[in-house]
């Protein structure tokens, strides 16, 4: 039995990739269960709801020499405690590649597409295994998220294409229409406490051999989020300490206007926002204009001004 | 312009996988050129004679920033020096996954199959690019010259196949003769210096952290090789000190009765032949029996051992 699992933080290209690869290795020889490693996002909610399916089960550790099957990541702190022990026989991803090493040749398959949803519909096709409705709908609301609806300068062609062949079979008639209630359960954000605002999408990176937690909210209602800046900026601070990272930056991220304004902890990240993006920062926000990937924009550029 | 490049000491799957990778790159998009890390062996002179084609030009350096397309292999030991500064935009192997790590998304394809040029041929069908003869025939020499004609462990279903998918579309009636005509140019050893003949099939691994240098005679003449042992040993010796090595061993690989012999330079080698393969070591040969691979069955026995 392989274990299927997504990143830590998960969003819905990390549930749904691990949901859709799990049917796809059982279908092709491979026993497989899709596992989560955190709480779903009210997107990722959504996609399951309307699909009729069931959460994954919560993966918190596994023995060593379990086999297992990442997507949508590579790198160790993005995912299993004690990956380095465990088996890793498949990847399926679309982010650069980090510190995996494995002792036996495995599967890999990376592709600089906007989504891992996008390259399994291509195993799919490369291999005629026949997709299922359920399948197509969670791969095309995998890249509909990941690539902002195609808004996102991570999106290529590729994606656009999977789109438009996996919509007839899922039965999806209206596009936007899907993907703006999606995007609209993302941006209800009710009550949700501060602490789980700023983990929402999440990931902690090295830079210059030091980490960086960065945190991005995506929504259609970036107001809300901004109103609550104090909270915010008070559960950035707290995370700081707790996890002894250099530096902490939530990125507020208008997915419908494409603009970025980053929440600014203290002067440490003022001073690389400055000399990274080549911005002004006054007080605790920053404008990043219209770099609203992640992935492709934010860090890169920190990337560059920490080498 | 991309580089495509094999492993250091190249094989005939380094060299025929480049060729055939760089046609590829270019015929869907990606203008790119096949190069050569060292001095082909006698089977893969054979080959790119039989072909008709001319070798690739040696590599020596690229200036930093360079595209580079990597095949058949992905540790930064085994390949160009300075790899860390350029950028590697695809990688397509069948070893395990080494210290390799990139700052940007690319294109990654592992498979635990027998040969890269196997999966060459799949990555042609799958996106339904013309297979000329030429690169069929390139790329069935590689699959037959890593297996050993299926006589390697390594060997998988899907290198079988694509054997039998590829002769007729590279014009190859008998391909069992084709293949003993490969090995016996591989075999004709000549009057090649022992040095040459440690350096023929050599790679550098990390063990516990110290480096060994593992090298690998394949021969259907085993014993033309066995005789020129105290040659072969003194090469082995200036080899270790030379480069600093913890260890070296050379396997001497009956490819026609499927036997290793590995030649033993000291007691520091011989300790950990005996722990790590549990055979028996006295004087200067070990008889490793049927382990005829070193990615298979050589590697990750010491690796376990070292671990
Ligand atoms: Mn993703
Ligand atoms: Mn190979």
């Amino acid at each position: 039995m392989t274990a299927v699992i997504g990143h830590r933080n998960p969003d819905t290209d990390a549930i749904t990739s691990a949901i859709v690869y799990a049917r796809y290795l059982s279908r092709t020889g491979r026993e497989a269960t899709p596992y989560r490693l955190g709480e779903l996002n009210f997107e990722t909610q959504y996609v399951l709801r309307e699909a009729g399916l069931e959460t994954p089960a919560l993966l918190e550790s596994l023995p060593a020499g379990s086999e297992v099957a990442l997507v949508d990541h590579n790198e160790s702190a993005q995912s299993l405690p004690g990956l380095e022990t465990l088996k890793v026989v498949a990847v399926v991803d679309h982010h650069k590649l980090g510190d995996l090493t494995t002792a036996e040749p495995l599967y890999l398959r990376f592709e600089p597409v906007g989504c891992t949803g996008t390259i399994l519909a291509r195993l799919f096709i490369e291999n005629n295994v026949h997709i299922e409705p359920l399948e197509a709908r969670l791969m095309l609301s995998a890249i509909l998220s990941d690539t902002l609806h195609f808004r996102s300068p991570t999106t290529t062609d590729v994606d656009r294409e999977m789109v438009a062949f996996l919509a007839p079979i899922a039965g999806i008639a209206d596009v936007k229409a899907y993907a703006m209630a999606m995007f609209a359960a993302k941006s209800d954000l009710g009550d949700t406490p501060a602490e789980t605002l700023l983990k929402m999408d999440y990931k902690v990176f090295e830079f210059g051999g030091q980490p960086w937690g960065l945190g991005v909210v995506e929504t259609t209602n970036p107001g809300y989020v901004l109103g609550r800046k104090a909270e915010l900026l008070e559960a950035m601070r707290a995370e700081k300490a707790a996890s002894g990272l250099a530096g902490v930056l939530l990125s507020v991220v208008d997915i419908l206007e494409e603009t970025n304004r980053t929440l600014v902890l203290s002067e440490d990240e003022a001073a690389v926002l400055r000399a990274a993006f080549g911005v002004e920062v006054s007080g605790d926000e920053a404008d990043l204009g219209s770099r609203i990937s992640r992935k492709k924009q934010i860090v890169p550029a920190l990337e560059a001004y920490f080498a």
